[in-house]
């Protein structure tokens, strides 16, 4: 094991010490009419390189296609978030909104407006009050703190309907001996089917990185993470992950940016795995593996459409091992399977081997599946190499009251 | 416009006069553990054409492996389906079952085992209690009678979760003068995403039929029926379409042909309609139109990626206009839209209109979607030629509640 490895280590839902260079707010501008925080502001002490990956959905989010323009870059300052309102399918009227975002708060920071990344969400098709924002924004630059208080603040200021915030940190050393310092914050905890990036997430850290390295690194966290997870199964309009490096010093490369790859990764999966345990009614995560795919992205394929049925999520929710279910919903997921060599454990017990059901204790099962927190679903498709992890959040007669009562 | 347009007509929910050629039993053998009808038989009095469609799903169960090798044929002389048990997962002691059940109903009629089809429904993954089954063949056999009400047993023992039985006529004349009946059976409720056919549905006529043109005309109805109608997504290992004529005249062709087809199409979407509105737990069927695709595929596919969003479902159960769900529903499709050209409207209302919010009395418009039973949903994507409908159910907290309590 190389020293990289030995010092790295994270940690899911607590951050006691922040990575040098960020200043952090979190404020209620009145947005949401509950009266909780809304606006949330990061502010670089220099300027930093910046990375983001966004929504693949084809209606994008005024804000997110300011950001798209705006990425990767080298001389980021701040990042200006509100939430209670997405400002998306706002036409012209939510670009200028989101740009004038931008301009106020470069000029309270003193830096150029494309150097302010700007994140939204809430409800779609709503003009933002820009009174409010505009408001907030001074008012969160007015409390900037490099400080822990602040920085739970700003996380909690960029959720909606989440039960709970969403943090992680991580930290490793490098060959020379460097300690650097990666955090993460990022809200659920509807409308979650991220493909690219979750709606939203943020990932900050003072090791030095190019912005090319910022932008792959983020990539292969978001592969391991958001990408695999989901709610609801209904991809955002306003999906954004973004990477913020304050690091002066010579970029990382070889086994240093491995160290930092490793940290982004697990922080990443703590803060969507986090996510889907918060998932709007979620009594359950289901914690599926597939294996023995053509390829790792059939296995993926698989996963996803498991997760996706109501069926399936149901049954978990009732600690139903109604693995018919499953098998049955493997079967029509666009990707191969071999009917004959499928196979089927849930919490460890193998109830389907290899095309024909296995005798178990049912109720025993039952009432693991009830107690555990996280069920996991074991799937083997088949003899190929392929495999895939996915996590979801099961289905709730609360998700249903939650979405039938929520209005526009 | 001809004499057959004039003269064919259709009609939903009820059967009041039968093709010739036909008779039917429904009667309850004890698979089912509430007592209600589980054995269905339907014997032609001569041998009949028969075409048949199957599930898409990887996941075969083992009455539709029979059928396959057995459709289409011009030898039929009878179909016997069990419903409380689905015969799938079962490995090769379900095959053998499927054949028994066959041989018995051959032994009964008269008729070669390869002549008799057989479907079942019901929970995946149980073997069929045969001697359940056997005394229940025995007595439906002793029971068929060529009437309005054994046909109504027959398509009452083919229900699973179905709240009421799901069947549909009707008639047309040919150029020539003479008239032929049409009648269907279907049942839902759950794991119903059909891709080719729905779980379970026959079409019966005594119009006289070549096989390939009985298959033609069953793809054709499937098409725009069941194939655009969805309660869960979940695509069954069972789904089952078939065609059965008695006719034994010169084969329909052209026009006569034509007529036939119009009158099977209707009837399909009849039945089909029914199964949505019947889907578990449904409170409102969602109806969605999507113009301006660049093709019908296209369109097609959005339909029903709206249609599948849980958060758009939600909506329509709680009566809310909440337009950003399906509009972004509609982004994540895999299909293009041209989102400066979304247009959309529930109910008649107008309430984005090429990619701009517009304002509408939303209060009035919520109190129509919570009385209307249908709720309209017309979306343009862009300025192509693409079209499509699909008809699915919304989602309520029944929906949740009876399947996490059904138990396997």
């Amino acid at each position: 094991m190389s020293t990289t490895e030995q010092a790295a280590s994270t940690e899911a839902g607590r951050v006691d010490s922040l990575p040098n260079g960020f200043r952090f707010a979190g404020v209620a501008s009145g947005i949401k009419a509950s009266g909780r925080k809304d606006i949330s502001l990061i502010v670089t002490d220099r300027p930093a390189v910046a990375a983001g990956i966004y929504t693949q959905n084809q209606i994008v989010a005024a804000p997110v296609r300011l950001c798209q323009s705006r990425t990767p870059g080298v001389n980021l300052r701040a990042v200006v978030t509100n939430s209670g309102n997405a400002n998306a399918c706002t036409g012209e009227q939510g670009i200028r909104d989101a740009e004038t975002m931008c301009e106020q708060v470069a000029s309270l920071v003193g830096c150029d407006p494309k150097d302010v990344l700007v994140m939204s969400t809430g409800v779609i098709g709503h003009m933002l009050p820009m009174d409010k924002v505009s408001n907030g924004i001074s008012k969160a630059h007015s409390e900037l703190q490099p400080s822990v208080d602040a920085f739970m603040d700003s996380a909690d200021a960029i959720c909606t309907t989440d039960k709970s915030r969403k943090v992680a940190q991580g930290r490793f050393t490098t060959a020379e001996g460097r300690t650097y310092n990666v955090i993460a914050m990022a809200k659920g905890a509807g409308m979650i089917a991220p493909n690219m990036a979750t709606m939203l997430a943020a990932v900050m850290t003072d090791a030095p990185l190019s912005a090319d390295s910022a932008q792959k690194v983020l990539l292969d966290a978001a592969d391991g993470s958001f990408n695999r997870v989901s709610v609801d199964g209904h991809a955002s309009t306003n999906d954004t992950m973004l990477m913020i490096s304050t690091g002066q010093t010579e970029p990382l490369r070889g086994d240093n940016l491995h160290a930092l790859q490793r940290t982004v990764n697990e922080i990443s999966l703590h803060v969507a795995k986090m996510l889907v345990a918060d998932g709007e009614g979620a009594s359950h995560v289901m914690a599926i593996t597939v294996t023995g795919a053509e390829s790792d992205k059939q296995a993926f394929v698989i996963a996803r459409t498991v997760a996706a049925s109501p069926l399936v999520k149901t049954a978990i929710t009732g600690g139903d091992p109604n693995w018919g279910r499953i098998v049955s919903a493997a079967g029509y997921a666009e990707a191969k399977i071999d009917p004959p060599n499928v196979s089927l454990s849930i919490c460890g017990t193998t109830i389907y081997d290899r095309g024909t059901p296995q005798p178990f204790d049912e109720p025993a099962l039952s009432r693991t599946m009830q107690q555990r927190d996280e069920v996991q679903i074991e799937l083997r498709v088949g003899q190929g190499p392929g495999s895939a992890n996915f996590w979801a959040s099961d289905l709730t007669t609360e998700y249903v009251r939650f979405n039938s009562e929520y209005t526009t």
